[in-house]
């Protein structure tokens, strides 16, 4: 009789393990580092002895165990093969079977930012849409296409990569991706800094922001305070991510946009100034769908990954 | 034994006829007007009575059709209901259920654009594709969003509706749509004609156009000729298009956009230059993506509404 499923959601910096019940009761979760040297080749070795570990300490059989889900940064095909990690120095890796045979459980999973989809949709903002778009706001930004209650893979495990539409024609600077002027590259984490830190060199306008550290966090602290440097940083990200979702509504028309990722917990006032902007340059017959913040947080990834197995 | 089906194609002018083996052969198709006056009461009836003629002049038995399969325009739920459609004059109209009644066999279908994308992906160009977009530049521009080999259709019906993507900002005219600066403003045959007349009135250039009628066709002739002026507009149309087919590809990533509808007689000019901007416009990731034309032509919401029934 199976009982419990695992959780694996594998970050450049840390892995969050998470232990379940298979009715989707998270039991116990965990982190573990993410060693990266000699192209993490500890990686899977490492995720392996933490399971095996959590069942010795438990007393608890694998026979008990359902299986394994992990959710991984980058494309990820059907089959559970990663083509190319950069953050990983994966190539080829056929994470599933690699694992599977590590473990000896079944395993499966997927690109992280799909899989913290999945959990969202499973247990968190998502649970009750059937076509919806869960964006997170991070180092970069992308989301997850529920389309029928599925997330969408695309022809190459690309689909969702909303953060590289182009939202910039002006722009210079490339992106991490090759391209020039991604909405990724104003409205992430990262990109609201840059714009910050570029805006504080260019004027004299006074702020909060020079004299303290330059973060997502600050800038939402400071536009929530009414600071006017900040507001200025704030609206351009609204008009950049927003844009990128009033062309996302006119593909595939979701009933709702889940807002996740580190940015996300600017709270309310976030999902203003996107809707704000949304509301501007969607098409009529998409502007009322809801905007919610999504509610798993750092969970999401275990929960999707776990959801893979049930 | 079920041999035969018809495949139905209400436009606003024609409504296009097709009957068909249970394999997919068309074996004769025929156009009957579109009545619309009174609120196109006419039309389901007509329709059942072309049936009826069609298998009286052949000798075939009801009980040797399928069913009946139907494309209408505008939005239509899952169930076969048209919300609205304002050209027709129908309201909240169960067309699969009256259609049933009036013929008495199984009738099913659904918006036009994606009935077409379902020709095309059954017998044309989008065959060999699970994942594929497949766009109409006719009176507007739409598209029929193909993931896994199904046509989506999004929460309100509403996905495809690419031709509403906003691309110009400094618009001041609006769309019919009631949106301000869509992609159908430029890139449908309407938009090609509204732009290659406001060319010719504001400026002096010589050009081929000045002596003709101005449609979408004479553009692309005039273009394929080295007309300065029609080259202007024409990259203007690739530009708009590009660019939405760029956002577009960004959010679901197909492997090959199918491009139909009128203005797609123009052939591998109009090929090249959409492909032209949408790689100025894509991120790197989605950059090699086949481009091919349509192949059912106006056929191909007959064949799409027949494979409803198969």
């Amino acid at each position: 009789m199976k009982k419990y499923v695992f959780g694996v959601d594998v970050g450049g910096t840390t892995i969050k393990m998470g232990f379940f019940t298979v009715e989707g009761e998270l039991l116990e979760k965990w982190e573990i580092p993410t060693r990266r040297e000699n192209n993490s080749e500890n990686v899977l070795p490492d995720i392996a002895a933490a399971i095996d570990n959590k069942l010795a300490e438990k007393g608890i059989a694998k026979e008990e165990v359902s299986g394994v889900g992990f959710g991984v940064p980058g494309p990820v095909t059907k089959e559970g093969v990663i083509q190319m990690n950069a953050n990983l120095g994966w190539r080829n890796k056929h994470v599933a079977k690699e694992l599977g045979e590590l473990t000896g459980l079944p395993c499966m999973g997927g690109n992280d930012v799909k899989t913290a989809g999945l959990g969202e949709m499973w247990k968190g903002g998502a649970a009750e849409y059937d076509n919806a778009v869960f964006i997170t706001l991070g180092t970069g930004v992308a989301a997850a296409i529920i389309v029928e209650g599925k997330v969408i893979l695309g022809a190459m495990g690309a689909a969702g990569e909303i953060g590289h539409i182009k939202v910039e024609m002006e722009e210079t600077v490339a992106c991490g991706c090759g391209g020039v002027g991604c909405a990724e590259q104003y409205a992430s984490a990262t990109g609201i800094v840059k714009m910050a830190n570029k805006k504080l060199a260019e004027c004299d306008t006074p702020s909060v922001l020079r004299d303290a550290e330059v973060t997502s966090k600050a800038v939402f602290d400071a536009y929530k305070a009414g600071d006017a440097l900040a507001t200025e940083v704030v609206e351009k990200f609204g008009h950049y991510l927003g844009y990128s979702l009033a062309a996302t509504a006119a593909v595939v028309d979701p009933e709702a946009f889940i807002v996740g990722g580190g940015v996300s917990k600017a709270g309310d006032a976030l999902i203003e100034v996107i809707q704000k902007y949304y509301k501007q340059y969607v098409w009529p017959g998409c502007r009322e769908k809801k905007f919610v913040l999504a509610k798993l947080g750092n969970d999401a990834g275990i929960y999707g990954a776990a959801s893979y197995v049930l």
